[in-house]
């Protein structure tokens, strides 16, 4: 019996592929331009980038390794102070209390800030982009006047207390309660029990003096959700106040520098206007009033600002994935390793095969989501200066971050692990940084959303855009977290048009390997497989659109594994767009080869995308079995097109040893092997060298 | 245009598979055997083992997080000491030196230390396991005599001085040299350039009283290769002894109780009978002499010892992935999050899909491991201990361990990742050792042979078993690696027979999803992948069997990735059949029940194998395009089926709270959640309870 599929008309005779010469040419020996380069990967914000590096590679702010936790706790506090004094963290607010009004540049900078120590980074994360901000997005004139001022000058630094113990990605479950008292017109703060307490925030073990918490508003009788209030947890001798208890979270993972604790109350009053009221209120007499009618819609538009998080931990992620790449691939072209005649000098370790296959991709990925991350930032400053603040790009941001945030914060553990394992024993040595950039990235997979909990936010997206039944549907896990709205979905739309035209396309790309390079060729491969996706299991879940909410959530359940790879499958589209995007903003003066290259790249990422699919793109007969045969050997070709350009790839990254901070990517590698070198030389020339017995038993 | 495929004959009326009852008995109310389950895993050595972990559960050998590397060092160093005296580590010595004779049980109990501390384990395993396993297989009774009794009460810490900056996976290419002086009678031993240091040796930085030391042993003018040299280091006072340098590693990813170092001499000499002489002796007058007449020969002879370090990483990453999911499991049977309605209890995070997806067929890959460490340790046991030991078996264990300590290393790693990441924050806390133990075993992958040095092994051997040509064949990069010799094929050849009858068969089966529970379909289908890559890569180097070296290496290179990939299909065989030829030993009084919940067990690592590779199946057209869109639901129904039994299967891992000591493996979360339920239940109960403004909405 055989397969009948659609699609399946594409059949190239694919047995003469790998005989037929390239018809790119072979630019082994020329140059790329990797100041044009750096400048394209640098983007919108590359002056503000530049500025965050040099910071970055100050002494007093970069991480020592293996300082004990107190100490480590100590010196991150006083960085802070340092990114104060060096006017580094305040460009997000507003001009009139001494900010830039630059959001977008303000997370450019922010991200750049790995590069010194992620402890530092996460810290002035959580004091000016949770807490800081929280008082400035869900606050009201007023407590910007009091708050802000003592905030962005560390005299006060703060916790952002959302998550306990018991509720992390389900914030709308929490169990910490606010109710207002008329008769003394407070808000009692209380932790009602254990499950409750506020857990893992940053500044809560021992440096916050306030902090936003996050409680059940109750007031008349009546439970209005999840408000923001603001607190004082501290004196300024650092003793709790009365009702307040902290707790020591201890070692971690990594992230030592931060002092994450957690946090009870125990009827704590608070004054009525330290409810943050930009979106909600509570008069005197206790009257509850909002302009956002719908408890749900007030609830998700106020945690809208945990967007920052995700777009901040995205852009991270590919800084700290090309800071490991960049160490292990600079190794990697002076490492030699095996020879096949004693008499022939070593290879290197980037010329075998498998070390391109490891590195060579993950290259490419982290080009690629270098772009996507580009993109998610503009749309952020778009929405938050105000530029194009409307509900449909807000809910394009949180989809974009939620897709890109999982994607590429995986991508960052991942790399930094192959590229410690590419260089051996020398890769576990803390003076080269990749166990200790990846103990410290680890968390950014489950903080500030948790990454399958986001991709399933993603999904949900994709199927509201798909049909409108599922605008009301229950998802269950994740109902309560985004409230979707109706938009075309034009966007897949078009790609399926655009895929068929390039599926049904004849003539002489018919019998080429080089239909996997054609643009229309990767954007239809990866758009129809999300497209398809959503269809599939939209249909699926269209079946249980009239039935009870439980038997809706079982469904949703029932195909929640399809569902996160449905969202995967979409993140990993947008992240190629961006990338194609991109290339045509790469400047014609770079010169023809630099473009050639990376266009490469470009179909490097792509091709390794399909690749790692390519399961699902032969059950679904978007890929032939004899075109698939060839895409291994395709892929095989390009990271053998790739390799020679791979030091200049990663010198146009931008970051100098300082930056690195890694004695495999200095050239103390090569220097050693000329001394090993020159020893055999004169002692091949001495009068007494050694014969080696193998020589002798040829003789 | 349609695909013809000869094995793609069974083509199952798909579409109603899922439609399809279940044919096995749904046994969710049934219970395993714990017991017989937990026996039945410890294996021939449960009694080692369990002594081992009431060891291992002493406080005084337990890690301590986050203590500082001096004091953890020397903490490590005193639990040695304990080790000594609890006779816990002497097993697979002679007994006329107070060992035990038994190689596999010392093994057994050495792997459960990592319980303890991975850094106790690791260092114990350099003392006595590499530096004392050297003196006692390659020196001579003298040696036995002077230098054992101090190795092995500890008296002498030392170290194994193989590795040099320059040169890890390649031992043959170390630069230190040993040089006769037949005028004293005394080798010479000198580094004679920097990349010649030796580097990442336990015990060199502080505790290394002596050390075994490989060099290029020179006499008389001629090279004989790498031997291994006794040597001492430092005096009684710590002092380092003349023409000795010691430099310290410092801080590195994990292991941090371990003082690895570096090593140089500086024309230090040594008596002549400080060469470890078992294999190859020096005379008086320099003349050398050796009863194994090929360099190449004696070098791998020589070290052939170090299998013994591959078999313990092997189950030591066996016991650590047990420990990460014990720990996930246990959370995930208690932790509850999110609610398809407010007045339902939130969902338990192990029936979630994802959740099972994530976690389920790690634990099934943990115990197929378990089960082919087992198979592994035995082989080791039966060559070193005499039972067995024919060059064939020896090499039989070389490649069983060099394929099967890869998969089962990379598995603790991403199982610990995905177990901590399952646990979302709570699994970042140092509490829950997740991280600790991963960022220990981090180095595990590529120390005591690289995973993919040890892939490539494993491929030639494949190769050498496929074709007589591939015994001279140049492999380039691993060339001086293993002395491969022949061997007929009969097992690969055996394995397709079984597999065309597996194919061939008509009837019932044919239309049954169950076509993946079949034994032999799931060895046909897992063997004829490793046949069908070692013919297709086979055929393609035989095309150069006879040209030069050069083109040899250069045409291995150019399938690279694709040997590595045959070695790890190899690996998956060989543990499928190993936890196969486990069930039969399973016995039957455990129950039905509980031989169906293990065969399940079994069959999700055998399809989640295939899942993993199932471009390949559809591309070789070994599964069908129809038959292969039902694996993911065959695979999800699986794990419906074995959730019920997972806190059992758990607990027949045998450890207990004071070996996981984990936070989120104890009862904490749920006794938190009956706390909150409990003030939420009277709460409604109470009149002054606020009503949810949505509810309000409502009405």
């Amino acid at each position: 019996m055989t397969t009948h599929h659609p699609t399946d008309v594409i059949e190239p005779d694919d047995e003469h592929l790998l005989a037929e010469p390239a018809e790119d040419v072979e630019l082994s020996s020329a140059q790329l331009d990797v100041e044009a380069l750096k400048q394209w990967q640098l983007g919108r914000w590359a002056e503000i980038r530049q500025e965050a590096r040099e910071l970055a590679a100050q002494e007093e702010l970069i991480k020592i390794e293996g300082l004990p936790m107190a100490e480590h706790r100590e010196r991150v506090l006083q960085q802070l102070q340092i990114l104060v004094d060096a006017n580094a963290v305040h460009r997000a607010f507003p001009s009139e209390l001494g900010g830039n009004n630059d959001p977008g540049g303000n997370i450019a900078g922010f991200t750049e800030l790995v590069i010194a120590d992620p402890s530092l980074q996460i810290k002035a994360g959580v004091q000016w982009g949770l807490f800081g901000a929280a008082v400035l997005h869900l606050g009201t004139e007023s407590h910007h006047r009091r708050f802000l001022p003592g905030i962005m000058d560390l005299s006060v630094p703060g916790a952002f207390a959302m998550t306990e113990i018991g509720h992390g990605s389900d914030v709308s479950a929490i169990g910490t309660t606010a109710t207002y008292d008329p008769q003394t017109q407070e808000f009692v703060l209380h932790t009602p029990f254990r499950a409750a307490t506020k857990e893992y925030l940053g500044n809560a073990a021992l440096h916050g003096k306030d902090a936003v918490v996050f409680a059940q508003l109750i007031t008349q009788g009546v439970n209005h959700g999840v408000h923001c209030f603001y607190a004082h947890l501290r004196d300024d001798q650092g003793n709790m106040l009365p009702g307040v208890r902290s707790e020591d979270d201890g070692l971690k993972g990594g992230l030592n520098g931060i002092d994450n604790g957690r946090l009870a109350f125990d009827q704590v009053r608070i004054p009525r206007d330290y409810l943050l009221n930009r979106y909600a209120d509570v008069a005197e007499d206790g009257t509850y009033s909002s302009d956002i009618a719908s408890p749900g819609r007030r609830f998700f538009t106020m945690l809208g600002t945990l967007v920052q998080g995700r777009v901040s931990l995205d852009g991270s992620s590919v800084v700290a994935a090309k800071i490991g790449l960049a160490a292990a691939l600079r190794y990697a072209e002076q490492r030699r390793q095996f020879t096949t005649d004693s008499d022939i000098e070593e290879q290197l370790l980037l010329d075998y095969q498998l070390h391109q296959k490891r590195l060579l991709p993950r290259l490419a990925k982290t080009i690629a989501m270098g772009f996507a991350h580009e993109e998610l930032l503009t749309k952020f400053h778009e929405v938050f200066s105000g530029e194009n603040d409307t509900d449909e790009n807000r809910q394009d941001l949180e989809t974009m971050a939620a897709a890109l945030k999982p994607q590429s914060t995986w991508h960052a553990l991942d790399t930094l692990q192959e590229a410690r394992e590419a260089c051996g024993g020398a890769g576990f040595m803390a003076e080269n940084r990749f166990a200790s950039l990846r103990a410290d990235l680890d968390i950014y997979v489950t903080f500030e959303g948790d990454n399958n909990v986001l991709l399933q936010l993603v999904a949900k997206r994709l199927l509201g855009d798909f049909a409108d039944e599922f605008k009301t549907f229950n998802f269950g896990t994740i109902s309560k977290f985004v409230a979707g709205h109706a938009r075309e979905a034009v966007y897949y739309r078009s790609g399926l048009s655009r895929w068929m035209q390039a599926v049904a396309d004849t003539g002489s790309e018919r019998k080429s390997a080089n239909w996997f390079k054609n643009d229309d060729v990767q954007h239809g491969l990866l758009s129809s497989r999300v497209e398809t996706m959503v269809n599939a299991v939209g249909s699926k879940l269209m079946t249980v659109a009239k039935a009870d909410p439980a038997t809706q959530a079982r469904t949703f359940n029932q195909n929640q594994v399809e569902l996160i790879e449905m969202a995967k499958a979409h993140a990993d589209l947008i992240t190629w767009e961006a990338f194609t995007r991109a290339l045509e903003r790469l400047p014609q003066s770079a010169g023809e080869e630099t473009v050639q290259v990376l266009r490469w790249v470009r179909d490097l990422y792509a091709l390794t995308v399909i690749e790692e699919n390519l399961d699902w793109y032969l059950m679904n007969g978007r890929i032939s079995v004899n075109r698939a045969r060839t895409l291994g050997s395709y892929i095989n070709r390009l990271l053998h097109r790739i390799r020679p350009f791979t030091q200049e790839l990663v010198d146009s990254f931008g970051l100098e040893d300082r930056h690195l901070r890694s004695t495999v990517a200095t050239n103390a590698e090569s220097v050693r092997q000329q001394e090993a070198a020159e020893y055999y030389r004169q002692l091949r020339a001495s009068a007494d060298a050694p014969v080696a017995e193998k020589s002798l038993k040829k003789k």
